[in-house]
C-alpha cells in the first residue's frame, strides 16, 4: 500500500469514518481505521460493532495510487497526525504487516499498525429495494422525533425509533411513554415489501452528525433483518437494529381535542422555559398552564426558591388547567418549524398535542402530571 | 428597594460579579448576590471568601431609583431570569427582608431573599498608594506569566504568581519549579513602598476573564498586607493573598548561554506539536531535539506506538541534544508574541530559555528531562 493524498480529503475522510470509533474499546482493533487501497480508490472503515461508517476517495488530482494493498491504523493517532500536518500532500506507504510510515518533505511518521487480517468481515452489501429519500428531508425527521426516545435500557424497544411503511407513507415514532414523536413522510416510491425496524436512537444521533454538511442529495436507506445500511455521498454508514415488537404509537394519539390554541412558538417556548428557571434543578420541572378571560398563565413554584407567574393574552374563552413537565414542552417545542404551534387540549388529566401551524405532518405528545 | 433597570446592563453587571460565587456553595449566604441600591446607584457584590467581585451601576435613563434598599438574592437564578427576559426593562423591588420580585409586563418572579444583615462584612477600602497599569499590558503579563504556576498545593506558595517591584520595574514571576516565566515591566510612576506578594493564580485566571472586553483603560492595583483590590471600569476585584516566602527566581536564569537559536514561532510550535502526538497520553511527554549539520531535528517514540521525526533547516553550525516535555515548550511558545522566537541552550543537562525576537522583557525557562 502506498499513496499521496491532499491533507484536507483524508481529514475530512478520516473525521467521517472516526465518528465510529469505539471510545469503551473493548476489542482492541476496533480502535483502528482500516484502510484499503485498491487500484482505483482509497476506503476507509472504522466500527465499534455497533455502528460501521465506510468511507470512498476515488484516483484523482487529489489522490495518486502507486501500490494497492491494506492495514489497519490506529484511528486517534491517525487523525492527530494528519490534522496537524502543515503540508497540503501526504504520503502514506506501508513498510510490513505492523508498520505504516506517514510523511511529508520535514515530517516522518513510523506507526506500529495492525494486519488487516485481524479485522472483522464488515458485510455491506446493499439491496436492491431500498428507500429514497433528500437527506434534509431525513435530517428533518431525526431532529423532529428522534429526541422523544427512553435511554432506560430496561424496554429497550423505546431507545430506538420505530420506521414503518405502508404504501408510500413512511410513519417515524419514538417515545418514552411519558411523551411522542409522530412524524408521517410521503415517500416517491414504494418499497415492494412494507419494513416496521426500529434503530437505536443513538446510532441516529451519530448519523446526524455525519449529515449536517450534507445538503441537497439523496439518502438510500436499505432495510435488512438485523440492520439497516444508510447510504450518501461517499459513504455508508450502517447501524443494527433493535429486536422486538414497537407499540402503535398510532392509537396513543387521541381523535378528538377539547379545543385548539394556536400560539407564537417563540413567545410561548419562552414562557416555558422562564417558568422553569426556579425548578430546573430537579428532575420533575413541573409547570402549570392556565386559561382562563382570554389569558393564558404559565406558573411553577418551589417553596424553597420562590414562584412564577408568566401570561400571555390569547384568543380563547375556554377556562382549562393542566400541569407538565417544562422540559418535554421545551424540547417538543422546538421541533416545531413554523412561527405558530398549535396545541391541542384534550382534557385535564389527558395528553397534550403539539403541531405546526401549516401542516398536520408531525404530531408531539406530552402526558400531562398529575398535582394535587 | 425598588428600581427600574435596562435589562442588558443589569444582566452584564450579573455575569461579572457571578465569576465570585462559589459553586462548592460551603456557607450558603455566598451562592447569593448582595443587591445594595443607594440613592445614586446600584451595587453588586459576590464572593467566595477567595475572591471578591464588586461593580456598580450609576443611575441613569438606564437605572430609575425609585427607594433605596438592599438584599441577598441567589445568584444562580436572578442570572437565568434576567437573561431569560425577553423585556428590555425589569422592575426589582424588596416586599420585605426575605423576599423580592422581579417583574416585566407579562413575567413575575417572587423570589426568596436574604437579609443583608446575614452577609459578611467585606472591607473594599482603596489605598492612596497604588500601581496603575495599561489594561491590555497587565493582561499580558497574567498571559506571558501565570500558566507557569504550579498547582500542586503541596508548596503553595508556587500556586501563585510574584509580583514585586523595584523603583519603578514590576517584575512577575511564576514557576513550578519545573519551569518558570519572567516578565519585567516599567511603571509609570514608582510605589512609595516597594511590594512583594503572591498572587494566587487561579484568582488571576478569574480576573482575567473579566478583563476580556476591558480595554484601553487602566486598571488599578492596590495591594495590602493580606489581600490586593484591583479596581477598573465600574468593577473592584479582591483576591486574598499567599503567605510565604517567594524563591528568588532571577537567581534560577543562567547569566551566560551556549549558543541562541532565532527559529519562526509557528512552525516551531507545530514541529513540537507533532512530534509530541505519539506520547500525549502520557504525563512526560519527552521529545528530543537535536541540531546537527545545520539541521533542527525533533524526535520522540513509544515502543507501542511509532516514533516521529520532525526536521527544520537552521542557520546554525553547532552539534547540541537536549531532551524536554513538548507541553511545557508549547505552553511557553504560546506566550512569544513575536513571529521569531530565541531559543537559548545552556548545556545538554542546562536550562532552555525562550524570549521574544524583539525584547528581553519576557523570559520563558523549561528545565530539561535526563533520557537513558
Amino acid at each position: 500500500m502506498k499513496f499521496k493524498i491532499k491533507k484536507n480529503i483524508l481529514l475530512d475522510a478520516l473525521n467521517d469514518v472516526s465518528k465510529a470509533l469505539s471510545s469503551k474499546n473493548i476489542i482492541p482493533i476496533l480502535s483502528g481505521i482500516k484502510f484499503n487501497l485498491t487500484k482505483e480508490k482509497l476506503e476507509l472503515t472504522a466500527s465499534d460493532n455497533d455502528i460501521t461508517i465506510k468511507t470512498f476517495i476515488e484516483k484523482s488530482d487529489d489522490l495518486e495510487i502507486i501500490d494497492s494493498g491494506s492495514i489497519v491504523i490506529k484511528g486517534k493517532y491517525i487523525l492527530d497526525i494528519i490534522r496537524k500536518l502543515d503540508d497540503d500532500f501526504v504520503n502514506i506507504e506501508k513498510l510490513d504487516d505492523s508498520k505504516v510510515l506517514i510523511y511529508t518533505e520535514n515530517s516522518e511518521f513510523n506507526l506500529n499498525g495492525i494486519s488487516v487480517s485481524e479485522y472483522p468481515p464488515i458485510d455491506l452489501e446493499l439491496t436492491t429495494d431500498f428507500i429514497t429519500i433528500n437527506v434534509n428531508k431525513f435530517k428533518e425527521i431525526i431532529n423532529q422525533t428522534n429526541y422523544a426516545s427512553s435511554t432506560d435500557e430496561a424496554r429497550v424497544v423505546l431507545t430506538g425509533l420505530n420506521l414503518k411503511t405502508e404504501g408510500n407513507i413512511l410513519e417515524c415514532s419514538a417515545t418514552d411513554s411519558y411523551r411522542l414523536a409522530l412524524k408521517k413522510v410521503q415517500l416517491e416510491k414504494k418499497l415492494e415489501n412494507d419494513i416496521n425496524i426500529i434503530i437505536p436512537s443513538k446510532n441516529l444521533s451519530e448519523l446526524y452528525k455525519l449529515l449536517t454538511e450534507t445538503v441537497d442529495e439523496n439518502i438510500e436507506l436499505h432495510i435488512f433483518n438485523n440492520k439497516i445500511i444508510c447510504r450518501f455521498s461517499n459513504i455508508l454508514f450502517q447501524s443494527r437494529l433493535i429486536n422486538g415488537t414497537y407499540p402503535n404509537t398510532t392509537n396513543l394519539i387521541p381523535k378528538e381535542t377539547l379545543f385548539d390554541l394556536k400560539v407564537n412558538k417563540r413567545d410561548f417556548y419562552n414562557m416555558v422555559d422562564r417558568a422553569s428557571i426556579l425548578n430546573n434543578d430537579r428532575d420533575n420541572n413541573v409547570i402549570t398552564l392556565e386559561i382562563n378571560n382570554k389569558m393564558l398563565k404559565i406558573t411553577s413554584m418551589s417553596l424553597e426558591i420562590g414562584k412564577v407567574e408568566e401570561k400571555m393574552n390569547v384568543d380563547c374563552d375556554e377556562k382549562f388547567k393542566i400541569s407538565f413537565s417544562s422540559r418535554y414542552m421545551m424540547e417538543a417545542l422546538r421541533t416545531i418549524n413554523t412561527n405558530d404551534v398549535v396545541l391541542s387540549f384534550v382534557g385535564e388529566v389527558k395528553p397534550i398535542l403539539l403541531k405546526e401551524s401549516t401542516n398536520e405532518d408531525l404530531i408531539g405528545l406530552i402526558l400531562p402530571i398529575r398535582t394535587y
